[in-house]
């Protein structure tokens, strides 16, 4: 069988565009004369489409949709992905759905059977889950069709949930000849590795070959790596479609093809993944050019070496702002870091604000001592040029803050978390140097002084970020624990051999800081639990 | 039967807090002789707990709170809600249950059959559904238990969700003598009205009396309105308990009772749920002091007002933040409302700052026109002002905007939209007027200029809203029927004979505005669909 994948970037409710996208993929399989052409899951409406759903006229402007990809079917097996009317009673409404058509005719629907209801995904708010395993005849073989999730328990990999059925398990009887899966699966830090060995296994099962299509695109906080795959029936890779661009993979399951070796670099792929959650989130809204405030600091840097990779130099703005308490070697960091990066520079020193406001405020505050208000003043003042500049020129404010401060609420709301779009906020802070290695290593853009200074907000004299905070590898370690791996304050105590004490005074500035991190900009997910989406928790509670 | 019902406020997560109050009601109960003691849905834990149900160590802690209550159970029946362990393999680790307590024995859970996962619920998030109807005896009585959702399709009320089951069915064939529902239920304009409906439909489908307990007080952007109630098998509503605070009901199934005429007043509730929403998220962190800017329009009247009595006048502190744009009649119509209110008035003006920043950008801006740039300008430096205030006097700033302005976009990030609570931003303008006048009927507070004037920002000179905006009627009515009943921009045209484009210009920018919205405060909810919570859209989207 000739497959043809396409390795779809919709845009989210683009309806229109996204089918017109979907027109083109079919016709360029055609032109390669395949037998099937393969889109990812919810492919006409993008994934995921959240509460649009709800909406009875988006579902009607799908059907239209589909009838267009219906009319250009001729001589070809079309799968897409897209929401369906359950015509059934059922608890909800809609199926998310893969629709099968050929020669101008709809042969039915396959539904997903397990709705993920965990993390970023709500999938029972919308849809029904499936009930129906078919098989699917196509010039003489037996095509066995299942949706993201369906496969994925088969392997071992779902958390918090355990389905009752396994679609993988229940195709077995059916004995299909080429098991094909419709995905969008976000990509995590070290998911790509997990993904080759669910395909993998549901491959081996079914022993036939297997092919993943998968999403491919930024969608708000949500980046989709692509990555789709054609693996044999020993589980074995044997195409791999490129990560973090749109695609498309031709595949001929009765070609002999050799197994590759899978190998990949995981900060090379975080590094993409938050250059292209940076790149869609402004091409598919329109927007082209980005400030952002330098401060010399590791974050910052770190972020424009992102932002310029996905915009472009010639799209992004820095500005320093430099104020009584920020060192001049401060100054040179973020002037060396835009010469390297090739990227204009202000410099806005906000003495002056910063002195009117303490006038004004100054006999209200009466003899209270400085303390973090003046501070807040600062990064405010920040905040207020940054947006400034955003309003009268057009630039989206990129927000540098990285998780380890969102996670303690060592950041100031509405001071340096402003912005569009959190760059790094699910990153923690040895990742921020790793990752700022790993770009140095490439080329030395990022100045070796911003790397090797003890981190300091620079809000008072000789202020240093571990004045306030334990050191960033404890509370890397605790925050990962804690957040993404839900272990207890005892566990951690034992697990990292680290004091209760101190474990717990982090946890609480955790759960305290939740009020801070409630109204944070949308920040690009790459960890398995990101603070920004996929994660509920009560502002005012008890608990810790 | 002689039942005593406990309309609990918990703390959300304070497991032991929550206990030592349930200990309490308890001994309350066993006091006045009672058969029965009932607390509402999740009582040891607070509804909604959230995430806090994916910790193991959660849960834990709530299994041993349960021992504490078993072994107060002597001579009594007691029935709490919380968050079970799910004993077999099922899909989600935990159930939603009450557990039934006697003579310090646990006599078993039942679990919640039927799980809303839509609007502000996400209850198959974290639980199983339940699968088995118990009747449990008690003192010759079989009493029926439901919890909260179990009952609500039984009278038609469930939006975009149809269950296959319906447990007050499956218990019509237990044929219970008495029917107890524990529940959470979010305070809604006018769903008090529906409630009563609701018991009394499953009153009468049973042919007995039932008991519905319902939890109180405000949860970050939920406030539960409590309203207990006792109906009897004709479905008449017998006995009420209060609305927005914590209160006991003892009832006597044997006894003789009247109906009540059920009345309420709309204004009255809503302004009562406001006020229990801002009271609830101070008193439950431990904050007792608000401030507010005081522009002298109604928006930030109507905030003063509620924010007052919640907290108390000496609790309150006004700002009022004049420009070069400020008429003198609104700092009047601040004081005149201050003086009313009793509370403290600051006058800082803003002239300094924002002169400072408009020097200091001047060499950036170039030669380009005044723009909404200088308007956001100054909203940012009240902003500023205001947390200066709360960080250095220890007040929580609270969010004076409105459903309509932030429908819209018609609000400042990190200007007027700063603060830890928006306390009207899910009130659309017209009940924001329509609210004020009902305060002022019982005591004139709110100045007559204040409501009387047309609305502005006063942002630029002689600016109107009307200027950027149609009337707020028109906004209301496309805003509600857009966002609250689901309707087309072509079946809003047709049901309020407004033209097409008009409303899909509103609709626009109601999707334009998500970014604002997604960083705006908590925001207590109100309306049958909020912004702040159980409204999920993408910011980046290509639908309209």
């Amino acid at each position: 069988m000739r497959i043809f994948v396409a390795q779809h970037n919709p845009i989210i409710g683009d309806l229109e565009g996204n089918t017109q996208k979907i027109l083109h993929y079919i016709d360029q399989a055609k032109s390669k004369n395949r037998d099937i052409v393969v889109f990812p899951e919810l492919a006409i409406s993008g994934y995921p489409p959240e509460d649009l759903l709800l909406q009875d006229s988006f579902v009607t402007q799908i059907e239209s949709c589909l009838d267009q990809i219906i009319a250009a079917s001729e001589g070809i097996l079309i799968l897409v992905g897209l929401p369906r009317r359950n015509p059934s009673r059922g608890e909800k409404p809609l199926y998310n759905s893969v629709a099968l058509i050929r020669d101008k005719a709809l042969l039915g629907f396959q539904d997903k059977w397990l709705l993920p209801t965990y993390d970023v995904f709500d999938e029972r708010r919308y849809f029904e889950p499936g009930q129906a395993t078919g098989i699917w005849e196509h010039k003489g073989k037996r095509i066995g069709v299942v949706i993201c999730e369906d496969m994925w328990q088969h392997a071992g990999y779902v958390g918090n949930t355990r389905y009752f059925r396994d679609p993988i398990l229940a195709l077995l009887e059916h004995k299909p000849d080429i098991l094909i899966n419709c995905s969008a699966s976000p990509y995590e830090f070290h998911k790509k590795d997990l993904r080759v060995k669910v395909c993998g296994k549901a491959a081996k099962t079914l022993n036939c070959p297997m092919i993943y299509c998968c999403q491919v695109g930024g969608n708000d906080e949500l980046v989709f790596d692509g990555y789709s795959m054609y693996v044999s029936p020993q589980g074995n890779l044997l195409q791999l479609a490129k990560g973090f661009v749109e695609d498309t993979m031709l595949i001929d399951t009765s070609a002999e093809t050799c197994a590759l070796t899978f190998s990949y670099d995981p900060w090379h792929d975080l590094y993409y993944a938050l250059v292209l959650g940076v790149r869609d989130y402004f091409v598919k809204s329109n927007f082209t050019k980005a400030c952002l405030g330098l401060s010399g600091g590791i974050d910052s840097a770190l972020v424009a070496c992102i932002v310029t990779e996905a915009l472009g130099s010639e799209n992004v703005l820095g500005i320093t702002m430099p104020s009584r308490f920020t060192s001049p070697q401060s100054i040179k960091d973020a002037e060396d870091l835009a010469n390297n990066l090739n990227i204009k520079l202000l410099n806005i020193p906000i003495e002056e604000p910063f002195s009117s406001f303490l006038s004004l405020l100054d006999p209200y505050f009466k003899d209270k001592p400085s303390d973090v208000t003046e501070e807040n003043m600062q990064s405010r003042i920040r905040g207020m040029i940054l947006m400034a500049l955003s309003n009268k020129l057009g630039y989206i404010v990129t927000s540098t803050g990285n998780k380890s401060e969102s996670a303690l609420g060592y950041c100031t709301l509405y001071g340096d978390m402003v912005g569009g779009l959190g760059v790094i906020s699910d990153v923690i802070k040895s990742h921020v140097y790793e990752l700022s290695r790993w770009i140095n290593k490439r080329k030395p853009l990022i100045p070796i002084s911003t790397l090797e200074k003890a981190p300091s907000a620079e809000l008072r004299s000789d202020q240093k970020d571990t004045d306030s905070l334990p050191e960033y590898d404890v509370v890397d370690t605790v925050l990962t624990a804690y957040v993404e791996d839900y272990l207890s304050p005892e566990e951690i105590s034992l697990k990292y051999e680290l004091p209760l004490d101190l474990i717990n005074d982090l946890i609480r500035r955790i759960h305290r800081a939740e009020y801070k991190r409630r109204q944070g900009p949308p920040g690009i997910r790459v960890s398995k639990k990101s603070f920004q989406v996929g994660r509920y928790y009560p502002i005012v509670q008890g608990w810790r």
